[in-house]
């Protein structure tokens, strides 16, 4: 199974090197550490797939300077207005190459369903914690669970094979025929604390929920992501914030992937996360006063750092 | 006139050098500054008063110490759910005494009278950039004009006599025989800018209005506080809003007070700035949702500060 990873950074490299693990022939489009990986491949640290190093079968800067037809394309970029993802893909995208979006986000297929409208679309939902270190060098922190389906609905034959190489790797990966509600469903936890935790330096998962009162208005947001949702047609289960809160008070404090973009000053996935969501909710008549209060003060904080002369 | 400043910080200290220069008899209470400003007065620096050094006729650590008969004591701490303003005051309201506030935010005058049903109640707005250096120093560094009136209405003889002193000193006092309507039109500017405006490190004026959906999303907040001013029974000019943006638009960025305290480490007076216009709106059955997100979000920011192990 010939395998091209598309703006291969931590995520990219560590779902690559699940993949080719299992013998798949897995390249890697990667444009930042281009030299290092070329060289040596990837470093990899994880406690799930061992410390290993990751050689790809090739190693590309444009997905345009790769010749091989590929069976499956993954794109592993992060979803940002300025990201042209259709671009992106289009070079590696034959009549057969199946395209697997690992990507965070609500709505974030369309575009690339309607760009590809003769190709197997495939989505999935990342629950992971990794980071990079020096060039080439992938730090996995924790989890790396994967939900799987094809967009808009069901499970394909392609979707099994490339479950079933995750979890030879030890890397789960959930199918689900209803990939759109899975999307809902982490928007519902992802919507509000992604954007409140760059509020106020940085706040972390324990900080909001330190109070009651805090805890109120976190679930005042996460409902009305319920409420878009059943208006979208995907109800969530009943129990899922009270879930949700409790699962979330159970880790450790710990900072959302937007915080440590924010503090880092890496470009953060406010519309795919939550202006995705605002949007879909509003289309749907359903009341976001919440939320779109969170967003319009996200997209003040996001807008200074563009802005000359910002403390 | 014998008039007392309690919880003279640079407001007071600012203030009290105005009165004092008309020949006002014009003592201080400070704690922590107690030891300089005893020794060497303040060392005032304003462009409106000029340089100069305000040797208050005594000096107190307490209120308690004070044995003279005060016709005015002036209170210009801030109001903070752990500060007591009625113990503060206590010691050194006499039969006559007049009371006058200097304090930011709304419906913060009823505790006061209730504490002291008989004794005459002034309240007032400053509009005043001005801070503390060395132990003593006061820098005054623009503005520096007063709302004033009698709570709950009306404006009394001895209203007139300190706006006159005031005036004498070329600080602007403005009376009004309505100054509860004055704190609801303050409010409707801190109110939204206030607790924002220390979102996302800090976020100065211009940051804040840099496009048009942020304008939209104060410009909503500010119509929330128009509502609840209007149901309180406290119509304010239809063009405020309007108004206001204008006004801060024609200003060059700045950061607000509460900003200033946030960068500072200092308490946030975002329970009588944002917290009473929340509670005033809802009891009068106004919604606010915008501006009910951005007070959970600044608790959060404000419990942040408390929290052990904050980043």
């Amino acid at each position: 199974m010939n395998i091209l990873i598309i703006s291969a950074g931590a995520v990219g490299a560590f779902y690559g090197a699940a993949l080719a693990r299992q013998g798949a022939r897995v390249s890697v489009v990667c444009r930042s550490d281009y030299a290092a990986v070329k060289r040596d491949g990837y470093d990899i640290k994880s406690p799930l797939l061992g410390d290993h190093r990751f050689r790809p079968h090739a190693v590309y800067r444009e997905a345009a300077e790769c010749a091989e037809r590929q069976d499956v394309v993954v794109l592993t970029s992060k979803v940002l207005p300025g990201i042209d993802r259709v671009a992106l893909l289009r070079p590696a995208v034959g009549q057969d190459t199946a395209i697997l979006l690992i990507q965070n986000g609500l709505d974030i297929e369309q575009e690339i369903a309607e760009a590809f409208p003769a190709n197997e679309l495939l989505s999935s939902l990342a629950f992971i914690a990794v980071g990079r270190g020096a060039p080439g060098e992938v730090n996995h922190q924790s989890n790396g669970s994967l939900i799987l389906g094809r967009y808009p609905s069901g499970v394909t034959p392609r979707a099994e094979r490339l479950a079933a190489l995750f979890e030879a790797s030890k890397v789960s990966c959930k199918l689900t025929d209803d990939v759109v509600t899975a999307r809902w469903q982490k928007a519902v936890w992802n919507a509000p604390f992604n954007p409140i935790s760059i509020m106020g330096g940085v706040l972390d998962t324990a900080q909001m929920l330190a109070r009651p009162e805090h805890e109120a208005f976190i679930r005042k947001a996460m409902q009305e992501v319920c409420d878009a949702a059943a208006a979208n047609g995907h109800a969530l289960p009943p129990k899922l914030i009270d879930n949700m809160i409790a699962g979330t008070r159970a880790m450790p404090a710990y900072k959302t992937s937007m915080a440590l973009d924010y503090e880092q000053g890496r470009p953060m996935e406010i519309e795919a996360i939550l202006g995705a969501t605002v949007r879909a909710g509003k289309r749907a008549g359903v009341a976001m006063p919440a939320l779109e209060s969170v967003y319009a003060i996200a997209k003040m904080i996001e807008g200074k750092k563009r802005m000359p002369d910002s403390g």
